[in-house]
């Protein structure tokens, strides 16, 4: 990305040594906003609040804990930071005010005056990192000449992505249809439920099976169930004989009937969850014993990946399952750090399993951390709020995270169909009722539009694997929020209504640095923007940025910079494309196409502008990509009708898909 | 209360430091309950959760944090323990599993056996005591013998509590009704909305000033509003004229308006909370300046007491205005320990300007910390649920301390007589409703209703007297949770409803350790048994312990050791008195009787045994009952109709207030 100008004067950055850890500060300007931190599903704009970055599998206060707590924000002043800790750590995001700050804020009378604010503005952010003495912070510029421009917030999140080893570039069939099936199915119910994917013409790729795959679950023995899955072999083949891919979930948490558990015994941590140790996988001795055992038993058969659950207890909230922070680790470490880290730590082993036999992986995580970013893996929670969902898509992508707003269940079909369509234009599209019993064909008067939704997800592979390989090789999040396609904060208007008033039970503060941030709209890849419905609406106010944008499926043109009142159908995901757009989709199929099977593409171009899209394209399964086998093919449209295609950079004569183009030109004034 | 044996053997008790603290471990009984931990809202036995023992001033979820968070806890195995510690710190009560456990719970399968849980059953408690190198731990026996014994949980609370100096007997008027006036009201208009009592005939004993009282508030200036009091003293004389006490809101955080601003200034911690200073008053020069000014513009001039605001800001839910853990206070301590302990702090200041005058003072502190027992003040919150105001009602008395429900607005007439009948059930009976305008007579129809309620206040106020009065000498919370009157865990019978179902969005991990103690009637002085109904009911369940209980309107019987169910209609709180009460009554006045005015009494007998009552007097108003002057009067009733009073001790001729006592026999069979 070539030199930047450091984005904010280091000697403005003070730091120093408690007898409580260390303590770093840094100066706020009047306006600036911060995002990232993560996960994050309550707010999006963080200024003002106090951030603990702490893992919690429960995180459902406005307290910066989550699933991925980050220590990494960027800010609307074009810069990034990422604190290398792996404490639990508080960051004070402008919500602590020193007296001998440069620029306090004025005291005010609550009584009568209604500027009185809850929190005043404080013009410096501080972070406290428990018991070290040190740390090292890393500082990212935004654009390259260290003035804040259009791109200086998303520059500044593609150089930590980058610094991370780049984005996860997924299977093809990671972007396919997902769906898991109930702990009591055996593989004969198994293959069965499957089956009616194909039944029913709707697109399925990978299949997932919850803890009844395991002989012992809860904590588990990560062996076969030889009442349910008698013969794994064959059951994983006759899967993938009919295009499915199997998913395994499972936990860090060894069982005494597991076969590897008196061989990790050594490692484990002085605690045990649900009575199953918790092995110290920072050791590579033991890490090696659950890497050996996965290959042999999982990913030699064809298994396709993992969900790797209940990496994230936490011990504020919810539940008390997981390890106290006082539990110790043969590597000294002690349970409060290793909490914070053992989602990667899973992610790492598992991933290994998979590069050792050359194919690429694609699972499910509930916790990661700062570094994660080139991990094959999602992130998925139990909240269930759909607002919250659509937040979460829209936070992720300020720290290089994926995260599926998984559909598990709805009261009403309506909720089914908007939910469904949100997961269909993620980074993972699944479905995941087993627990109620919830499945594609659960309303079947809708069963028609859950097809066409799942469809959609499937003629968008071409362009969404492109935006993946774009994650990769040049940091670009392939879903991001508004702020990042902006460059800038995106924010709404506050009405009174929002600034809203006292009360003395439900808000005895007043309601206060409220976050005005568009949180339920986001960019899909390089030029869609996607702008869900949720049940109970049948229109919705979108933002469109500067610029003209047009409708993804009719062309119909809108005029950019403001707000549109949008009104669709229960069939219909509202999606824009910006000026320029150009979506190659793919014609739907079952499943995704394997290596060497030839797809023919149409090629949609939206708007009036001279634009070039480029498609990616490799054998879609294997690690051979990381050693050139891969091309990329410049798409061109010169706005009127000219169209071509033109194969740019490291083609060679690999397995690759895509085959003949249509083009067709979308625009319409309505 | 003469020796006991030791109830844990001390050898039991293991205890390190580790690289994060101090870590203590005790072991637990299988079906051992653990109870206390201050001030807890959402459950009252512990066992199996993880707590939190950090200040808090929106305690919203079950995590152990609140305004009160004590190192404090009595169990069933008849013992209680305090650690000696201010930081915030984590219990492990039962939550965590050693790999190293004696009793090690077995691991089930999670898949299809219906006994698994999520919290499998721990043998032992550990503490975290973060930065700490090591700590004091007090061990408190319950029973004399050793042995459990009905009153074993009863007596290690009263240990804890004759060790923090005995619990605080409040003026006779801290006992009358309190009602809060607007935050702009001034001098005027607080006299006539106090008058609407005397107008309407409704016990009024404490009209409170909310922020607007101060020339500045929010940081305070602790001054007068010249504009809206513009002779404080003559306000407060003649609001005294009419027997009306003044209590001033107020918190710690000190406006540069204020005059003694720069005074304080030198003792200033680094960090400001709403741009005014935080003081440092752990040092004595500090803690001077305050009380100093106090005495002169508030104590001396007749004001009766605080309500001290906002010493519990905390940092991990709710709105960020606290000063930070890092910040530093010119004693060295820090932010973590100053919030433990701000409230305690705030409450020795003020009560030594009372005493140096040698009157009482009751007030209200939004926190406290352990060995805050004698202090002259009670909790509240701006929580709201009026069945998490009962359970803090029967929890308070677990760890000595004493909280208000109050009322302070309500949807329906039926939920604020409900309220208000749970608050003159209560430490202190307070209508908090001036943010809602909300008064004694909002609902006209049930006017009558209300100030009957206030009234049974007001008469009660002998008997409630005498329960403060032992609470001071005998260590005995004047309101107890049900386990505290039984000696022993009381609890429902759990449902297959209340266990529960696995919920994949709800409940992930199934409902579990839930809490079965009887959490919605308490203990009222020693003999009266109270179960509030909640809005919509018409009838309750009620637990009576074993052995015969008497309505307290009509003295007709119910036989004990059992529930019953119970109707009552909107006027009535469910009120049953042991057998053997004796219930002093004073007439109904309109405000708590002055030293020396002579009230006579009806007194009450219930049932059937030989008892004998201890009815405290002495002046109700001044410390002279500390140097002796103050009497005990037995009453006594032989179950029969021979009753009679008898001077026990210390009596002297000071200001007493008791005269004539008219006895009644109450008792029925319905």
């Amino acid at each position: 990305m070539g030199d930047a100008a450091m984005p904010l004067f280091p000697e403005a950055i003070e730091a120093y040594v408690s007898p409580e850890g260390t303590v770093i500060q840094m100066p706020l300007q009047e306006t600036e906003r911060i995002y990232g931190f993560g996960l994050q599903f309550m707010r999006t704009n963080h200024r003002g609040r106090t951030r603990h970055l702490r893992v919690n599998s429960d995180p459902k206060e406005d307290t910066g804990e989550t699933h991925a707590p980050l220590p990494f924000w960027v800010t609307s002043e074009g810069y990034a930071i990422l604190i290398d800790s792996a404490r639990p750590l508080t960051v004070y995001a402008g919500s602590a005010v020193r007296v001998d700050s440069k620029r306090p804020p004025a005291a005010k009378n609550r009584v009568d005056d209604a500027d009185w604010m809850a929190t005043p503005l404080s013009d410096t952010l501080e972070v406290l990192i428990p018991y070290e003495q040190g740390a090292t912070v890393y500082l990212f510029a935004g654009s390259a000449s260290g003035e804040r421009s259009e791109s200086s917030l998303l520059d500044a999140v593609r150089r930590y992505i980058l610094f991370s080893g780049g984005g996860v570039l997924p299977p093809r069939w990671g972007l396919g249809f997902w769906h898991r099936v109930s702990i009591h199915a055996n593989a004969e119910e198994t293959l069965r439920e499957a089956r009616q994917f194909r039944e029913r013409n709707i697109p399925c790729d990978v299949i997932g099976l919850e803890p009844g795959w395991h002989s012992h679950a809860y904590p588990v023995s990560y062996e076969w169930s030889e009442e349910r899955f008698p013969d794994p072999e064959a059951f994983v083949r006759s899967m993938a004989e009919e295009g499915f891919r199997i998913n395994l979930w499972e936990h860090p948490y060894v069982s005494p009937e597991a076969p590897i558990y008196e061989e990790l015994l050594p490692y484990a941590g002085t605690h045990s969850v649900w009575c199953g140790i918790a092995p110290d996988y920072t050791l590579p001795e033991a890490a090696a014993i659950l890497e050996r055992q996965h290959a042999q038993r999982h990913v030699n058969i064809g298994v396709s990946g993992y969900k790797i659950d209940e990496v994230d207890g936490s011990e504020l909230t919810g539940n008390s399952w997981m390890f106290p922070a006082q539990a110790r680790f043969p590597s000294g470490l002690d349970g409060g750090r290793m909490r914070q880290i053992y989602g990667l730590l899973m992610q790492n082993i598992t991933e290994r399993a998979f590069k050792k036999k050359n194919v690429r992986t694609l699972g499910l995580v509930r916790a990661t951390n700062a570094g994660g970013a080139s991990k094959p893996y999602v992130l998925y929670s139990d909240l269930y709020g759909h607002r919250e969902y659509v937040r979460a898509l829209c936070n992720s992508g300020f720290s290089g995270l994926l995260w599926t707003p998984e559909l598990r269940e709805a009261d009403t079909a309506e909720e089914f169909i908007r939910r469904l369509q949100t997961t269909c234009c993620s980074p993972l599209a699944m479905l995941n009722g087993w627990a109620s019993g919830t499945a594609p064909w659960s309303f079947p008067e809708y069963e028609s539009i859950v097809r066409s939704t799942i469809e959609l997800r499937m003629r968008l592979m071409p362009y969404l694997y492109s935006a993946f390989a774009a994650y990769r090789e040049e940091g670009i999040p392939p879903f991001r929020a508004m702020a990042l396609e902006m460059g800038r904060p995106c924010e709404k208007q506050p009405t009174d209504q929002d600034l809203g008033q006292f009360d003395s039970s439900s808000a005895p503060y007043g309601l206060y640095g409220e976050d005005f941030s568009i949180d339920d709209q986001y960019m899909m890849g390089e030029s869609i923007l996607v702008a869900p419905l949720f049940a109970g609406e049948t229109s919705r106010d979108v933002y469109l940025p500067p610029g003209d944008w047009f409708e993804f499926h009719t062309g119909v043109r809108h005029r950019g910079g403001q707000f549109i009142a949008y009104a669709a159908g229960l069939d219909e995901i509202p999606l824009f494309v910006k000026d320029g757009g150009i979506i190659p989709l793919m014609p739907v199929r079952p499943s995704a196409p394997r290596p060497g099977e030839k797809v023919p593409l149409e090629v949609r171009c939206y708007g009036s502008k001279q634009c070039v899209f480029r498609l990616y394209d490799d054998d879609g399964e294997t690690t051979a990509h990381e050693a050139g086998h891969c091309r990329w093919i410049d798409l061109h449209a010169d706005g009127t009708s000219v169209m071509h295609a033109e194969l740019s950079q490291r083609a060679d004569d690999r397995a690759f898909t895509y085959g003949e183009m249509k083009w067709t030109y979308m625009q319409s004034n309505g």
